[in-house]
């Protein structure tokens, strides 16, 4: 009996290629519009997907000028989706920078209340260094200290919604006593970085607590996911890559004292899909074809915490010592190394690196038939390389759709994937236990 | 012609009255149902109510023990309701202390974008004590400091709405121009307590901004509805007292540049109805014998920040020396007025005095036949008392129900409430205009 795979949706804009929104296949609508996220969170249910989740950026940014950008705001977002779907987890993105913890344990708290138990949390330190500026900082904290802050803030969040037992509310009209007080507790959280009293304001959250997805992958991202994370999204540009990760992440968690099953593994995956392979690839040719060398270096030069590329020519091979080591960005570190390792290993022309970033930004590309597409995803899932994929289509809704009507069916036939939810909440999709209360045994 | 009324829902537990939820007219549903709230949001559409609004207190406080607490999140809920109404206005409460202004700018954007122009945001400064330690503060930043920030704070949060020019989005497939850089700009906000760089990182709001409500009516919070406010609620025990509000605040807008109309002043009402007055007076003895002093004492102590009244003699007349003076208040300054002008109007006993705060909190309190509670609501209207009302079913869904039923109909028929919703947005409904965005000049 093959393992079930994971399968969530990453919903970015109009597509995750750079260009997919100038693709007839893109939607029209606006990113304000809730009604496409609707559309495509019920498509995603329909193919019996665990999830759908949003990331988040909280600057505008210069790329803006020509990407699709500019939506609605996640949290906000996915309880508006909550009344629009039943049974699909909802994950959303929110920074451990620049968000107080009381606010953000109660908003999920609140989230999973509404959704009946389907919310996540993708935990970010927030890797744009624009966002520092708006929220009173000359510049972002440092990637060490966005990190030192984000342990104590998840250790403060988890007390929140544990401070209330699951049985605190009595509820009883005729005594006229609502709340067993004794049940819910201060937490009087008194750390390096955070104080607060607590308890929280709402009760306990249906799942205990919204599942915990993390998608640092620096040496310092991945300690702090053996330690948190519960599900783990992470960006792949080779097989042999994820299949390292994986492993090392597994340990991880067992160093940790946690099970290897405890931890969700889901490198992204952008498929360009066609009814035959050469469809597919011509499709990608379109596309790699409507993207902006600007556009490609500033997403680039981003990455890098500002790095400046413009001066390198566009057509000779780069080489390693043509980037910043790694380790220094204070950026995304992980997301820079994966790009490092791929000049390293394949000394691309600029022009060649940011095409292939063009499709998804350095996550793991892929163009073929569904049969093509359930083949990789067999083979990684086989080769213990993910326990299931972020899916990140290049042009929305038209790849979503192909992949619900092509690629699930025969997922679901080789029973490699579920056909019928059986399960109520997001923990339930990913085999995830409801975590015990430590404050209260009953 | 008649001046046409506003009616806002305040949706408050299972109804204001401190026992309301022991009522066999309370909904049995949990406080984190979504489908209780979504029930009451629909039947107040159904009543073309103007709006619907979600107070906040940022802690869980002590009174929980007795009375029906711990509900969703306002803003997280108010996101869920958009999608359950379709006409409808949504108010959430949200606080200047302890937001980031960025956070809120965009999750209040984000909501009016989702609700088509429908959403509020009752700007509040949190008067309840125990909200500081939950965010880093050893106590609660004093009254006037809250305010001072308060003024500052909605500075920045419309200069980020107005970040974005109406007409900013280009959304070209062909040539690859998604936005006009030029009319995105960055607010570069340097002030006293905040600094912001901006832009917003999502449209501006279908609204131009959401409506501006305000709910302060110490001296401070006066001077700031005059000048920011566009819909304000307001407790008074009288008529008098609401009149005298009226005419300063009206008076207060003129002279801060305004137009009278430019601000609707909606006091809150409690009605307790029933099909003849003594039937009404009836259920409001019920629900006064279902009040516990204890529960009585501590949210008297809180409003006045704490203080201990629990060694005054519960059946001797009050005088006005049994409280602090309300200027020296730092939680809720103007509900301590109200209050301590009652008493010395009055000279109630203790037990009266918590009998008569136990149906709305020091709002005004009536009992009648739907015949009498129509006549109540045109004379306050007629006296310009009020532009219309903050209606507060002591019991929920019942009380709201029968004022739906059986008022409604009543103002209806003497030409005083529309009877079908003549506008889209919150601002359509309460006849505001759609702000020009002071940066970008079409
Ligand atoms: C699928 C995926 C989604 C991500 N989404 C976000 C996001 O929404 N916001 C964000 O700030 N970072 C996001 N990240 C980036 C990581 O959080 C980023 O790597 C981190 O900020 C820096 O950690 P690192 O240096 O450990 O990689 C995402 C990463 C992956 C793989
Ligand atoms: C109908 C109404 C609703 C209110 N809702 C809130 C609320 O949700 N949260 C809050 O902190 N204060 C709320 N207030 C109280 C005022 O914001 C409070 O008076 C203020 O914090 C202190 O200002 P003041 O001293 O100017 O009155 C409300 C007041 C009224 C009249």
């Amino acid at each position: 009996m093959p393992r079930p795979i994971h399968l969530n949706l990453f919903i970015h804009g109009r597509g995750h290629h750079e260009a997919g929104w100038r693709h007839p296949g893109a939607t029209r609508k606006a990113l304000t519009d809730i009604t496409y996220f609707a559309d495509l969170a019920k498509r995603a249910e329909a193919g019996r997907f665990d999830s759908i989740f949003f990331a988040d950026a909280l600057e505008l940014g210069d790329g803006a000028r020509y990407v699709a950008s500019g939506a609605l705001e996640p949290i906000t977002a996915l309880a508006a989706l909550a009344r629009e779907t039943t049974r699909i987890g909802l994950i959303a993105t929110a920074s451990t920078t620049y968000t107080e913890p009381f606010n953000l344990a109660r908003q999920f708290a609140s989230l999973d209340h509404i959704s009946g138990g389907r919310i996540g949390w993708n935990i970010v330190t927030s890797w744009v260094a624009g966002a520092g500026p708006n929220f009173g900082y000359e510049r972002a904290p440092e990637h060490a200290e966005r990190y030192a802050r984000a342990d104590e803030y998840v250790g403060v969040v988890k007390a929140l919604w544990d401070s209330w037992a699951d049985d605190a509310i009595i509820d009883d009209p005729q005594t006229g006593r609502f709340l067993e007080r004794e049940r819910v507790r201060r937490i009087d959280w008194k750390g390096s970085f955070y104080r607060v009293a607590g308890p929280l304001n709402l009760p306990r959250p249906p799942q205990g607590r919204p599942v915990l997805v993390q998608a640092g992958s620096s040496a310092t991202g991945k300690a702090f996911a053996a330690r948190h994370a519960e599900a783990v999204f992470t960006a792949h540009l080779s097989k042999a890559s994820a299949a390292d990760f994986y492993a090392e992440l597994k340990q991880g968690a067992i160093a940790a004292g946690r099970r290897a099953d405890d931890i969700v593994i889901l490198p992204g995956l952008s498929a360009a899909i066609g009814s035959t392979d050469a469809q597919a690839h011509t499709l990608l040719e379109e596309l790699n074809a409507l993207t902006d060398i600007q556009v490609g270096l500033s997403r680039l030069s981003n990455r890098f915490g500002g790095y400046d590329f413009s001066a390198l020519p566009l057509d000779q091979p780069l080489s390693r010592d043509d980037f910043p080591d790694p380790s220094t960005v204070q950026a995304a570190q992980s997301r820079a190394a994966v790009i490092t390792d791929l000049v390293a290993r394949e000394r691309p022309t600029l022009r060649g690196l940011l095409r292939q970033l063009a499709g998804a930004r350095g996550h793991f590309t892929v163009a073929g038939s569904p049969e093509r597409i359930a083949e990789v995803i067999e083979d990684w899932i086989e080769s213990r390389a993910a326990d299931g994929f972020n899916l990140m289509p290049p042009v929305l809704p038209a790849q979503l759709d192909i992949f619900v009507d092509h690629v699930v069916p025969i997922l679901q036939k080789r029973g490699l994937f579920r056909r019928e939810y059986e399960a109520d909440t997001l923990r339930g999709h990913y085999g995830l236990g409801r975590p015990a209360n430590p404050y209260f045994q009953n």
